[in-house]
């Protein structure tokens, strides 16, 4: 099979994670957690969101945690803004990277932003511009690029359409997301044929949901596509709010544990991330949702001979 | 993506699953199970094991098991059989097919069978022969055919060996284990390749546990390599009894969720099997590992916008 030879992972855990879990994680906690992923190998930590507290409170203290962390030499740190009132205080953090989102169909959009697609854009474009001025790389993120929890499945059509718009505003780089967790490989397959002849591979990520189990047989139909830039989070963070067992992102070290089993660089080493990982679950209080956590949670030196 | 139009799941939960489990369901639960799993639309269920009780007391009620379910006409009803003195039982109890296990790796045939590859080989000769004189078709199982727990990883070459000699007793299906879970897609690939040239696709069966989470990529690459049998067990049933966490057998629901949203048929209706699959949840008392599951758990109607 085709594979390439490297991969970079985003960690989305800390604003992707963090916004889903009900409870609020204390200031301090964060900033030892993110200070711990900055001394794993990620390249690239997506550390909070400037979404109105009101809709986010988990993610308040945007600007305090982007403040106090200890900043590694070759790591981004990424945070999510909504609008210019968002970018302003991001810029204020001094983020590294802006992230900005939407939706692939109308009703998710309608219901996440408030706004229809066309309505949307205007407001996108003013921030890319403005933060681009500011000298920052902008990240798109498209939610519901395969299926909507309100209109079903997506076309790919649709999503090539507001991708052509997103990277018309100037965006470095667009992360597509499987935001319910309903896609299959061949879905993912269809989902690229459409959008790999009008756009570069290597300025798309793929941002996979694992609440039906198919995030990393989708991430192996992506990487023989030729995608090799992955959004995951440690532990799987990042769960529905409104549905307690249902799973989030896609874990980083079950992405992990794949990819260098498959032989595939991604400059992260495993080991620290697991000591990341246990530290987030022990200021959580419950267990995380990976196999690795399940298995290093697991009695140690068994051997199975099922 | 080349695909195959229908696929064949074989239920080994009552089996795999609950030989690995601490405690002993009681036989009259296993009975009312295993009923309903008849009634989803499966074509094969491994009902129970004719190891000697001593071993697997978990499945010591295997004669009682068979002679009690309502057999489904197009059901085929297996169990695992050891040697002669297991044969003669399963016999009795009037069994569909039999199945034969050993494994790929030395050290791990010797742990669990307690005799060399070798050693192996005419004991079970002596139960295909006697079995097909019987009337029964005869299924393999090989372990351990990519990675093993004290060998580590295992040649493809030594995998067709072993398969060559099965075959050659004249088994009429072989289903490929990946026991520990340790596999990847290309490991998976690199296997089938080295297979594919000596025996028949619709001969081999792929049989992965998902302890790191990669047994559904595991199967995609499966069935683009021309794979249509695959074993899986209700609920991720079959974990490693020695390692609490660990997960066991890929879920029959995540796996029907997969195909049937790649366009696959399998005859299996999902919405039976997670009927089956709370059954045996209530009876067992601990929450089964599967995301189906998980979903099903979770608060109904509910809809995420993360």
């Amino acid at each position: 099979m085709k594979l390439p030879k490297s991969v970079k992972i985003k960690e989305v855990g800390p604003r992707d994670g963090l916004q889903n879990e009900k409870q609020t994680i204390p200031t301090e906690d964060k900033i030892t957690w993110i200070d711990s992923l900055s001394k794993t190998g990620l390249s690239y930590i997506e550390v909070s969101s400037f979404v109105h507290p009101k809709w986010i409170p988990q993610l308040a203290d945007a600007s305090e945690v982007l403040g106090k962390i200890q900043r590694e030499q070759g790591v981004t740190y990424a945070a999510l803004v909504p609008n210019l009132r968002g970018l302003e205080r991001a810029l204020v953090a001094n983020v590294d990277e802006v992230s900005i989102f939407m939706s692939a169909s109308e009703a998710h959009n309608k219901n996440n932003i408030n706004k229809s697609i066309e309505e949307t854009y205007p407001i996108l474009s003013e921030v890319v511009k403005e933060a681009k001025a500011a000298g920052k790389t902008v990240r798109g993120y498209l939610s519901t690029v395969i299926g909507c929890p309100y209109e079903g499945p997506v076309a790919a059509s649709q999503v090539r359409k507001v991708s052509d718009r997103l990277f018309s505003m100037g965006i470095d780089e667009l992360s597509l997301g499987d935001t319910i967790g309903v896609g299959v490989p061949n879905q993912v397959e269809k989902l690229l044929e459409e959008l790999l002849p009008h756009f570069d591979a290597n300025k798309l990520a793929m941002h996979f949901h694992d609440t039906r189990g198919t995030a990393l047989a989708n991430i192996v139909k992506s990487l023989e596509m030729g995608i090799t830039i992955f959004d995951s989070s440690l532990g799987g963070l990042g769960g529905c709010p409104y549905a307690k067992g249902a799973s989030g992102n896609v874990a980083t070290e079950d992405l992990l544990y794949m990819l260098h089993g498959m032989g595939i660089e991604t400059g992260i080493d495993i080991d620290t991330v697991m000591e990341s990982a246990k530290l987030i679950e022990k200021v959580r209080g419950k267990k995380l949702n990976s196999r690795q956590m399940d298995i290093l949670n697991a009695e140690e030196g068994a051997v199975c001979n099922g």
